[in-house]
């Protein structure tokens, strides 16, 4: 298993910190996370020793991202596994701190058929086996994420033919979602390797600014030509003929090809669509979730208004301004709606770029096909999602 | 000139503070300003003795909105006058200090027209014609403003029979921005007194936050049925068919009828489009500016990057964080595209509702209709926009 570590350490990429790496005795067993809430200010790692602590990492978005999140979850059954907790209070936990993101069920159902798998070979065994298989989701990722940027770059050269791109990214989709380089971001990185890059505008995604803080953060370390703009500026970008591509990540994809992401995406679909510009949506097979037939049936994380109504960094900044002290900008009492996603429907979406291939047009078949070819469905370790 | 004054007063309407005040001696003359940069956390009035002060608060936004800028406009010229500064150059420094923002060139032409018209009765008398022109400015600005809610009122019943509207609004535009009541948010102020609105889903409207620090102060104070929303939520809300209207304002309407607002206001448009939704935009003929030809012709005012990539509020906000100083929320040397108005073509508009009545569907021919039934189109004072 020690070969698939270093694996992904290498394949961190542009991250002068892993975003996540597990650490055996004498240091652990413990989970270490890259602190995303405190980018791009400082670089701090956060060590969770329990599940408890992982969970609360996981709601405050200490660390976030589809795949990543997958990840995290896998090590987390690992961790309460191999410190002797219990493992099926640690998968409910886990499984149910951020209830859009499939891809963390998916992560912690893995680690957790792995450790029952090995019930008969005693404790020690079933937290190896949960381990191992924690450690086969992260090599895995780190693998998807490079045939992602492959198909995507290649999906980029047929769509826009002339080069140069301009490619317009919501929320952070790269290195810090992913045990590789990522889904969306890392598509726009291959371009930028490719020298085909011309500027990545990166919308600012509020509230909580992971387009400013992440995505900026990752580019800037990448050398990438970006440029940050409030959301609402984009349309801006779209009218003047500015945008040749939207690139996005997903946190949820149901069989119909709907695609659950970060708040403010379905706009930029519209905004695509009206522009005639492609909405292009990278994710991982493990992001698809066919036991959710339709858009609407995804069911959608409502967060604390304080997000939209105070200004906070968890941070502390400066002399004087507390950590985690929110900063009214709203009057006092003001209610605010914080959905953390929106859902765009299949036919704003132009392709669907996963490990295993491009679905394009987004039917269901396609969606289903690209999705039996990978190699996450023929995986022995229940995959619920991808049964039937 | 004391009675339209006191009209300016009595139409503050839910402020607690005018958005804007002369004062004569003994403690002027002086233009005092709410600071609306301190809103919602203070209420404090800013004075201004000289027209770079005056400037200095247009440039930061202290006073903004479309008509409340032609009134101040008007009252910096009055205010040179009577100091005995030189006149054309407070024109010039005033004129040029947004350069979106029609009305203030329009209430700065006015007063100035009124003063050199007096040339030949001296000093004095030119500066008693330049105030009396600003009141007049303050004081049409009051009518229109109700004559606007009136209309706007008015067409929301016929757009939306049944009643119970759910409003979607960006940036401010009630009494913060008028001597009145305002424009956008004054029709749904009247849609509120008149128990016909349901909800008013207030944009948060990035960079500055004008929508949750001004138009939720505003509805918080009149009482209305308020939610403060991300700018990039918006687009769920129409998804889950919760918008039944957009009402915006205007910082320029060219003569095509394409519409410069806040910047974000033309993806509302999509989506509206997208969603078979009215976009609404109310205005007052003064923001019909019928040089500028087409909405490609508008000068769009980029501002500093920093309102994006830095978090920052001008008051002193609890120990230790000093007023004025940017908190960073993007990587050192962040390049931030920020252009403060997007324009929305005509085609995406489906009224504009003025003082002189609501244009729709939305054409070259109907909005110079409309404008010259205007009373200010016949103004003696020098309206250059309202030519031909």
């Amino acid at each position: 298993m020690g070969d698939q570590y270093e694996v992904s350490e290498a394949g961190v990429g542009t991250l002068a910190i892993p975003s996540l790496r597990w650490e055996e005795p004498p240091e652990g067993p413990v989970l270490v996370l890259l602190d995303q809430t405190r980018l791009p200010v400082e670089e701090v790692e956060l060590v969770c020793t329990d599940v408890p602590a992982l969970v609360q990492a996981i709601r405050t978005l200490a660390v976030r991202g589809a795949p990543l999140l997958g990840i995290a979850g896998a090590y987390g059954v690992a961790l309460a596994a191999a410190r002797g907790f219990d493992v099926d209070e640690a998968v409910e936990a886990l499984a149910q701190a951020r209830p859009t993101a499939v891809n963390l069920g998916y992560g912690v159902r893995r680690a957790a058929a792995a450790y029952r798998a090995a019930a008969a070979d005693g404790p020690d065994a079933q937290a190896a086996a949960a381990l191992a298989e924690a450690r086969a989701v992260h090599a895995e990722d780190i693998e998807a994420s490079a045939r992602m940027a492959e198909h995507g770059l290649a999906l980029l050269g047929e769509l826009l033919p002339g080069g140069g791109h301009r490619i317009l990214t919501h929320c952070n989709s790269g290195a810090l979602v992913s045990g590789g380089e990522g889904t969306a971001l890392a598509v726009a990185l291959a371009a930028h390797r490719a020298g085909e890059l011309r500027r990545l505008w990166v919308d600012e995604t509020r509230p909580l600014l992971q387009g400013a803080r992440l995505t900026a953060y990752e580019a800037a370390r990448a050398g990438m030509a970006y440029t940050v703009l409030s959301d609402g500026a984009a349309g801006s970008l779209f009218a003047g003929g500015e945008v040749d591509a939207v690139l996005i990540g997903a946190d949820r994809i149901a069989a119909d090809g709907s695609v659950a992401n970060k708040v403010g995406s379905y706009p930029l679909a519209v905004l695509a669509r009206y522009h005639h510009v492609p909405f292009v949506v990278v994710a991982p097979t493990s992001t698809v979730d066919l036991e959710t037939k339709e858009g609407s049936d995804i069911e959608v994380e409502q967060r604390p208004g304080q997000e939209v109504t105070e200004f906070s960094l968890p941070y502390a900044q400066g002399p004087g301004m507390e950590a985690g002290v929110g900063i009214p900008v709203a009057p006092v009492g003001a209610q605010a709606y914080n959905p953390a996603f929106d859902v765009t429907p299949a036919e704003l979406v132009t392709a669907i770029v996963t490990e295993a291939g491009v679905v394009s047009p987004v039917t269901r078949n396609g969606l289903a096909e690209v999705c039996s070819t990978s190699r996450w469905s023929k995986s022995r370790s229940g995959n619920g999602m991808m049964a039937e």
